[in-house]
């Protein structure tokens, strides 16, 4: 079957039976590893703590666009996605790879432009850059490859549990609203196309809220990548349960609400690319939360026993509303 | 100025000074680093011992052709490559990250069988598949990211010592021979056009030999990617010093020598792509080494102090050779 018929995560979950099926399970790598194939960050047990390492492609033309892309903000981002991922673990980051693959014609000072990118988010995190590799291509291919250390216990997918509040920090959708702000033409004043702008092309959240949230017992969380009921989703799978999200909480912002009307509600749902830390954790251990943070996270949902809608969509009234769950799926750009 | 004009070395260069001059050196990751950019691995002090991770590239039509490549024999490679890295600085490898970037009209049967030829040569050497990501692409670029385990000293491209002999295991040459065999029409047997097709499509050494030559006080190693002269220019450069390697003790295979008659010392001395252990040692160390090892390694030459020439090939008289040091620079092929 052709891969854009079965689908990333069809191709994910096909990987991942051959995998299990055909390791030699006996090896001291395989008796530590504690999270593998089918989560963004791997996990396993080290005389230091719980290790963790995560890898991130850019690929010119298909997540990014050098027409509006500077290349100090790719290398930012580029980076910024793998201490998403580390943190959303409840690690800290601590060792970068980056692989580069660049045709011989670019002009070496934008790769210069792309590494002070990278060491200026390096440098905010604690991440070395311990190396990597180059070579030549036809399109510019940015991989990362990041390790992280978890202090405490690790936050997962997986450890969603019936009665968990869900919550999200900060304006899910301005990504996405960035992305179209650069391909479209839309009338906006200029505070507002930076704030966009920046969302999309420099995502600079603090990262460091994971260990924070593993510090105060939360036990399940993800990185908003895919888009906020897409990556809810993986939750619910990865945990058994099902989730239900009131339309009337989740956070506009003000300027999305300006500038993107009718579509505002869709973009912070299944925008993508955010790298907003979205999490479940029981009503005490929110209340704990919500009282720790400034700015505070904001409660949007509950995780629930089950249901035919793995999530469920209600309005101010408690009705359920259509949902197109979107998401980003590499081989099904249909959200 | 262009890439290809300033080279992979010189932009190398370049990144290096920039990670050095902008880094905040002070974080934790830092202190812990040993080994960072400029080497083709990293390697910092960990809890456990000493960590390691390397990352390679293989991008399709710059590193492979599936006009003559099998998935299997490309999972394997892909592997490959990053486990000699690992055994090659005397470590043992561990985790294993992938990043495939391949287009949505391909057969999810093949990348299946990618992951077939990975987890082959993976459990052979313990190392768990622990993840990675998927992404659609132009053309098929595998990125794999691996971690490793140094139980002792770690073998570095910067030990090399005046006096120390210069070691090669196996037979240089024989990948860029089936590299040619599978470009040309070459007449041969079936076993050698076998031979050199696996040399360049599987390599399949020995990866434990590293930690085994650290047991045994060696200090100085690289494996053989770039081309055996190039790469001990690589440790000659770390080192600051010079080397001078005999015409006349260069391992020819017979077959080599058979269908490659003219050109059998140049592919042996800068055909890359061997991953064959390159090492130099006290001639006290490398008897113990030459006894330990069956088959032993052959004694190819000596560090000197320096000289003129980085890397000098001298005949059975003891005259100089002209050298085409040759080598793979990614962004200059004259060699």
């Amino acid at each position: 079957m052709r891969i854009n018929q079965l689908g990333e995560f069809g191709l994910i979950a096909e990987i991942s039976a051959l995998v299990k099926e055909r390791s030699a399970a006996k090896s001291d790598a395989w008796r530590d590893l504690l999270i593998g194939i089918g989560d963004d960050t791997a996990a396993w047990h080290s005389p230091g703590g719980i290790e963790l390492m995560t890898t991130d492609v850019l690929a010119e033309d298909v997540h990014f666009d050098l027409n509006y892309t500077g290349w100090e903000e790719l290398g930012w981002k580029a980076l910024a996605v793998n201490i998403s991922d580390i943190n959303s673990m409840g690690g800290r980051p601590r060792y970068a790879l980056v692989s580069l693959a660049i045709p011989g014609r670019r002009d070496s000072d934008d790769v210069l432009k792309l590494y002070a990118g990278m060491l200026e988010i390096a440098n905010l995190y604690g991440v070395a850059l311990a190396g990597g590799n180059i070579s030549s291509s036809d399109k510019i291919v940015i991989n990362i490859a990041l390790t992280g250390l978890a202090g405490g216990d690790l936050l997962t997918r997986s450890a969603a549990r019936p009665g968990d509040l869900v919550g999200v920090f900060g304006w899910p959708g301005l990504s996405a609203a960035g992305h179209r702000t650069l391909n479209e033409y839309i009338a906006m004043d200029e505070a507002a196309a930076r704030l966009f702008r920046q969302a999309h092309l420099r995502p600079s959240h603090d990262f460091t809220n994971g260990p924070a949230l593993s510090a105060l017992e939360v036990k399940a969380a993800i990185d908003i990548s895919d888009g906020l009921v897409s990556d809810l989703g993986h939750i619910c799978r990865a945990s058994g349960a099902a989730a239900v999200l009131h339309a009337d909480k989740i956070p506009i912002h003000p300027m999305l609400a300006k500038y993107f009307t009718d579509s505002a509600l869709k973009l912070a749902l299944s925008g993508g690319e955010d790298y907003l830390l979205l999490f479940t954790a029981p009503p005490e251990v929110m209340d704990r939360v919500l009282r720790t943070f400034d700015p505070a996270p904001v409660v949007i949902g509950e995780i629930t026993g089950g249901g035919k809608s793995i999530v469920t969509l209600l309005n101010g009234s408690g009705q359920p509303v259509a949902l197109d769950s979107g998401g980003w799926d590499h081989y099904n750009h249909a959200g």
